[in-house]
């Protein structure tokens, strides 16, 4: 994987970020912008944000600055890539359906193709578009519609079990909510959301008074 | 608030991370690692790794690295600060639900003290051992209860408004989930928990074969 990735994990983890920025400023009516001004928004340095933009081959005017449109479309190019990502969810408890509802408001290039649980009452029923398999099915339908990324929403005992199953249908790429650690093969990228993190950090900001 | 706070935001949020590093090799059963241990978990180089937790007065041993529960404790002092803090969740939705059912499993200095919704069928119904009033009375519970955090678990448009709320009633940090951002006034801090930005940084990573 490292060969053909010559942008660094950090950088994409930057320009995540700054499209959300940017995106956030277009809706407010914003149309350019100073790398100053995105790397106040970001916690970053000036420095940074030009090197970065650097890297994807983006130079904004000195004087006029970014055009935010513009730049929101060079980052996507990066991002996207030229592939449909195709989702499964595994684990339809609430917030397996929170992010399933999430994504009625559909995201480009990215689809949620199938839910899966072993909770008999949930299967086969249809959850904001997407309907739910019994997860002895997982294998199957991962063939059958192709998916190729997956989201990991079940309880922390079962969620190394479940990712098992997710890599060795082919998935190379897993988003976990659970909060534990995964271990996976060289190869397959994992990102985790830890709202505890998360709380903790507010925490400490919230304390200092 | 920056005056009181020597930390910067940044530094803050790598200690998060290491924090859980730590707590995820604790249970694995490791007791020490190095610098470059750590910095290569964190994506990080172990310079920064030093000088972050020099900026926290430990320092481990050059021959036998860092003592990983010292470490933890180092760091856990650092961001719980004395005060506890009291949280109010606003929607009690699918998410909300989830990260109340989520809480069940206490952290220490983090208490999720009531729920607020305006749907009338959540109103007094007890999720995961966390009351749920209507939003009507969130001041009054604010003052009773002595909240001093926030969490957002609302639709888009309804965000802005429960952050105004919040922040007339004094709380001082929020976690917003959703997908908007928020203006506060200064002195308050916000994070935000994006899920389509981690699918985005996944998909990226995915789609490289």
């Amino acid at each position: 994987m490292k060969k053909k990735n010559p942008i660094p994990a950090r950088t994409i983890e930057r320009m995540v970020l700054y499209k959300r920025i940017l995106g956030d400023l277009q809706g407010k009516g914003v149309s350019m912008l100073f790398s100053h001004q995105l790397a106040d928004l970001a916690h970053n340095t000036s420095t940074q944000v030009r090197r970065d933009l650097m890297e994807i081959g983006y130079s904004g005017s000195p004087r006029r600055g970014y055009n935010v449109a513009e730049l929101i479309s060079a980052i996507s190019q990066i991002l996207d890539g030229s592939r449909e990502r195709i989702i499964a969810l595994v684990g339809v408890g609430n917030l397996g359906r929170a992010i399933l509802s999430y994504f009625t408001y559909k995201h480009p290039g990215l689809t949620i193709a199938a839910a899966f649980d072993t909770d008999e009452r949930r299967i086969n029923r249809v959850v904001s578009g997407c309907r739910c398999y019994h997860f002895d099915r997982f294998e199957e339908l991962v063939r059958e519609k192709q998916i190729n990324m997956g989201i990991i929403t079940v309880p922390a005992l079962a969620a190394q079990s479940v990712a098992d199953r997710m890599t060795a249908a082919g998935i190379r790429g897993i988003l976990n909510f659970a909060p534990v650690p995964l271990a996976v093969p060289e190869g397959v990228f994992v990102d985790r959301i830890d709202i505890a993190s998360a709380l903790e950090k507010l925490a400490y900001f919230t304390g200092l008074d």
